[in-house]
């Protein structure tokens, strides 16, 4: 699987005053659409600290996307901090200029230096238009890997991540399909389960099993166990998934009897067409 | 400020299946006790992924939290990954180990070389009570440095970093003085208040506020607010607090008018000093 990193400035983070949930969203897209996301890292608003997180980043994965610090304040330096990793000079572009002067001319405001600075990227970046707020989103391309940069705001990061990039990962293809299935298993405690786990995963291919514990280990153990399948095509990925989800329920009730009670509340979510609309 | 790392161990954040909550109630509680978050990293259950965060953290922390990796199944390699990271043998600390034996053989289970391996950790570490579940956390103190390892199931970390981690971080100094107020509100919900303590939290810098529930949220929603600032000198904490607690209550009236009912019992705690009993 193709690898990703996810880079989330903002000291609102690392004071604890805001829940990172873009990582969340993120990281649960690019699984998605078929990439395996190999690292989150929250950085302060800070040019050198977002810029070696980019150049760690980039040497890690194949597609590298921020959150955060593209506004007009002084702190958002996101932009500059990309440019800073490619040892490129921040330079206006100008299809950025045209967006960011239109949202604020429509609103009666003047483009001041602070607003010039969210149309500045390193030359050969792209800006990628946001339907919500003022700030544009930045691509970058190079040696086929990808930087994207995108607001903090949550909606607006998803509306640019929702419509310009997931095209572009599908469009990078091969398609993807994800197929999932859910256990529930009530009275065996995580440790005896691991090795049922470690079992269906060893014969399963393309297969990932993980179970969460919710209840108490020893008292009242309750696991959620998630199966996680993704292949070239729907068919594939469904019938993965259904294989070892079966196999999983079949050693558990052969392993604990009656001491297992499992439910199996089926589909935790259709296979999604990598190439298609969802 | 000194600064602190926090590392997040598991593919399910990495997945985008868990949002990751343990980072920012961590990254609240060591700035209140006057730590500034400078990194938080996730990693997947990989040991050589968690030994190379580790090392990154120690290289730019002078505390380093990790979360997640220490119960019984073969994807928990975080006490593993800390000796890999020193360069250390992973040994069995007896003092964990009988631990360990006293939660599993109190429920009638076997120790297993599963249960066994919660009790490695590198020689000269110590184990740290867990209240809750089954695996103790891991201290590891080093050339003034500080490593915690603690466990991935919120209940188990909290109840660890309070018991055990917060007086240690205290006792290190200097000293920090910590206010409290105290809100009552009468007849709101805790949904509906709890964005109002968002923006107090974001507006207010080492100021944490939590809402408790008192009354039954539907039919008689009685909630008790406390807000904890922390200052290097008493009359600042007193005096972030008192600003903190002013803001709630009066975006509280803003927003829900006669609706809520709200009792200001006044200060709940003088400003503790760090090295005082709290």
């Amino acid at each position: 699987m193709r690898g990703a990193a996810i880079i989330n400035v903002g000291s609102e983070l690392l004071m604890g005053k805001t829940v990172n949930t873009n990582a969340a969203w993120l990281a649960a897209r690019l699984t998605l659409v078929g990439y395996a996301v190999r690292r989150i890292l929250v950085v302060p608003d800070e040019e050198g600290e977002i810029a070696e997180a980019f150049r760690e980043a980039m040497r890690r994965a194949e597609v590298v996307i921020s959150t955060g610090g593209l506004g007009p304040t002084p702190d958002d330096v996101t932009n500059l901090a990309l440019c800073r990793a490619l040892g490129a000079e921040p330079t206006v572009n100008e299809e950025a200029l045209r967006m960011v002067r239109e949202k604020y001319e429509a609103a009666g405001y003047a483009l001041t230096p602070e607003r010039v600075k969210m149309a500045m990227m390193p030359p050969g970046a792209r800006p990628l238009p946001n339907p919500v707020g003022t700030a544009p989103g930045v691509l970058y391309e190079s040696g086929g890997r990808l930087v994207i940069l995108l607001p903090g705001v949550p909606r607006e990061m998803e509306a640019i991540f929702e419509s310009h990039v997931e095209p572009l990962l599908r469009a990078r293809g091969p398609p993807v399909y994800i197929a999932e299935r859910v256990i529930v298993v009530e009275g065996v405690p995580e440790a005896d389960v691991a090795p049922v786990i470690r079992a269906v995963m060893r014969a399963h291919g393309r297969v990932y099993v993980k179970s969460h514990p919710r209840g108490s280990e020893i008292a009242a153990p309750l696991l959620h166990i998630h199966i996680h399948a993704s292949a070239g095509d729907r068919q594939e990925a469904e019938s993965l998934a259904g294989a070892a989800a079966q196999a999983l329920a079949r050693l558990l009730r052969e392993k604990f009897g009656e001491r297992a009670r499992i439910h199996e509340p089926g589909s935790a979510g259709a296979g999604a067409p990598a190439g298609a609309s969802r």
